[in-house]
């Protein structure tokens, strides 16, 4: 069972190549958190940007320099199957211990129960490592209903499901709607604390990239029976967690690991750079939230 | 501060009029209940079908019929400052002692921060209860930001907002931004629980009309840190609660209220009467939560 | 059968009072241009803003600065059947020769086809003059199909509708579905051209209220053949026509009207001023329309 | 300048691999109607069920089964702009004439003005054939602005853009904000006549795959000015286009080009199977537009 917290890892680039000193230097600086693994090729990763190649020389990338005994997550779905499970055989040989497969999305409209129970079922089938589903309707604008989650828990391939939606309603019928051993995890930090409280196992989070410490604390208190202590958390985390995702993007989430001291540097393009502004606004919410000093 | 649990209640008809028989035998039920008070002409009272005259008997026969010390709350916003004005002091003089005051939404595109600002200072300035900020963006489609919330509650006669969103990082965010007296409420069953470990301090909720006990046992058992009990009956009320809003809207209440004991009966046209087999999906439904037997 | 060009007049207001001498001055310079009559209380008449009794007044006042002959047509739909009838009664007897009913929305999700059945058919039935349908899913977030749109065509006393979306398949697919007897109305100038070329029978449309020689102008040269000429005119108003209704919506319509000799004025509140800089950018965009010198 | 009339071609298969001697049939067919040429891996291609090699094949056999001078024109646009341009250059070896490069879409809420502009600025840089844009909001939930075509149109390699959006009054917008040889192309059948009384140069419509004749008769009518006929046929057209894309999708098209005698078959995985019951709601439909007999 997957449990505890990872951070989908932010790539980093430095004249539009994968910078994999800095990748390293990351990697590094996480590993001394109590992480429990790495996520390669979230959406934070900017997955869509990246070439065959570059994919599995990344993944291949977090598994060396990653801490031994860190649990390895690729991000690996396409709309095509097809694609899916060749780009998810190759990621395994480099390394992958999990994949994390986004559901298809291109034809939003047709995807619904069948077609999603389908889809994951043949990449399930097909792959040698246990399959996350990956549920983030603002990327995809397709929302997987719980009865679609309880039907696929049944396939012994699938074993979990990232879920990217803060609405508490949807995070807890899924959870009441999958058997015990099925990882729900939270998919994004301003509702990690009542995501565990609903019962999810533990988060993948694009603002473990910046803030792992705070993203452990609310998980380790909560396991300790310290709510009080989480809810304080939680309620500094709403704001910032809000910038480096809804308001600024992934931009936005290298501007805060940059100010939180490890390497974000610049997007690949079509993302654009952010302004002076934009990063100065980033900079008082964080400070706001004393995660800034 | 207003605290603790309360139904909206539905407004029951028998040929179309208001039959204030069955109101008064609803309450009376109700009235056994360890509610706070009830609201009268929200969301799901239909409000929206009622005369102006209709509106003010039925807050009078709700106070009359009420158990004494119940606080009773009037839903009276509507899109012109003038109406809301004039409505709401007809309903206190009814008996209402708070107001529940819906975002106006019509220009919805235009109902942001200072359009928001201005209309509920101007309505909480002319009217001689406490006004309750009422956020509920699937009628409305206008979503108040936390921001605009924590401007209000600078307003001494602005005491409290019911959030009828699932979504609970708009909540905690909302919650983080006002002070520790104004009462931030839960606007549906679905996430009381999660919205309690938020820190609200209670709710009003559709599902209250149908299944009191188990929206009063989620508060009190809260109250007294049994958050284990609190999940356990959290989980079974997710469905349900879609049931009766989302999927069903208040005709699938009021057949709720039939199933539970209440006098649900017809909506007012336009709303249509459920199929056999829709009454039949929410009994199952009921059943299945160990709502009915 | 309603043809032609009306505009759904803007109220003006002083002081956040009706300014009937200004109502009576713009209708003064209106009865110049060649327009088939005019529309009180459409949505460009905050008609949600307005009380019962202003209502009323204003109809009759319209009905009395109106040149003769010219049709006038009376928006009072509300999700309230019975406050529709009576409502529109009263306007029946101020002077209205049709009346506007707007699809009821509140209830969004459940405005499906037998529900809109249901609510005009009671209207009509109920009503002394004729009754044109309202469609304007960005301020209701109901859409009516076509299918819906011929079924009440059957009701002797529902003649026509006002389709204000800018998609032209629904609206080929409405006029379609109806008798050719059947008006079926453009709502908005961005697609008067077009829709006249699909076979509407006239517009109701804001930017009549600022620019009537235009909207005219299109409508005299479709019937003349002219298509040209039409297209020309069409080119030269979606960015205007955008501008004075989705950017800065009635704001922006009054602004628009102040530029171009009509009394326009402030709206009502909680709708807000505009700044120095969005009534610039009307200007510039009237300007390089060639709608203002 | 591009202009006319194109089928964006289902792509076929049989046992879930692409059916050559059937893509030979179907574009044997539709080479006796007068069409423009093809597009290859458009949406109705099931592009994005493809794998690269599978991409490049079917650009090289829709060369060579073409009658000779149509014009073949193939998808490419992908949200990585590396792997855009090494597609595209391959697609172009196979004998692609045009490419047509989908707005990128992953980011959606990120893809404004600036990062459309930069996105497609590098791609056309790079590409040795000119780009058309292509602007398909139902599935990208990306809008490009008139703004940012008119922009992109300064490129002299960017030479046009197929839009599949049923709003005139933005078609309308785009070709008064482009110049004359820049070739804006109706992306769906619903508002071909409307579409090219705007100002379009022709169609990329899913339409054509199965009624090809009748498409054509538009175009052909409106250039001859039988305006009225094409009302009619357009009229006719509406409905069935609804069926075979916002309806049933991909696997509508198919079902109705397997009516009107060509190959349609199956949709790959995960778009699934039509029902007995949905095929013969097509068949209606077609029969009722005196499409089948």
């Amino acid at each position: 069972m997957i449990t505890g917290i990872f951070p989908p890892i932010a790539t980093p680039f430095i004249n539009d190549e994968i910078a994999f000193e800095k990748l390293r230097e990351n990697i590094s600086r996480w590993n001394e958190f109590d992480l429990s693994g790495y996520v390669v090729m979230g959406s934070n990763g900017e997955s869509v940007f990246l070439t065959r190649s570059e994919k599995i020389k990344l993944v291949e990338s977090v598994k060396k320099y990653s801490k031994p005994g860190r649990t390895i997550i690729a991000g690996t779905g396409l709309d095509s199957i097809k694609e899916t499970i060749s780009l998810s055989n190759d990621t395994i040989n480099a390394g992958a211990d999990y994949l994390l497969i986004l559901t298809p999305s291109f034809y939003q409209a047709q995807m619904k129960h069948d077609a999603l129970v389908d889809y994951f079922n043949r990449v399930a089938d097909s792959v040698k490592v246990p399959v996350i589903i990956y549920n983030v309707p603002k990327f995809t604008n397709v929302n997987i209903k719980a009865e679609t989650v309880a039907k696929l828990a049944e396939h012994q391939n699938i074993i979990g499901i990232k879920n990217s939606s803060e609405n508490l309603a949807e995070l807890t019928e899924i959870i009441s709607s999958v058997p015990n051993d099925f990882s729900v995890l939270v998919g994004t930090a301003s509702v990690l604390y009542p995501g565990l409280g609903a019962g999810a196992a533990g988060g993948i989070m694009a603002m473990v990239n910046a803030a792992p410490g705070e993203c452990i604390s609310i998980y380790k208190n909560f396991i300790d029976g310290n709510y009080e202590k989480c809810l304080g958390i939680q309620k500094r985390l709403v704001k910032p967690n809000k910038a480096v995702t809804a308001t600024y993007g992934v931009a936005g989430l290298k501007a805060a690991m940059d100010m939180m001291g490890f390497y974000g540097g610049r997007t690949r393009s079509p993302l654009q750079k952010l302004s002076g502004n934009e990063i100065e606004d980033i900079k008082q919410i964080f400070k706001e939230a004393k995660l800034l000093k």
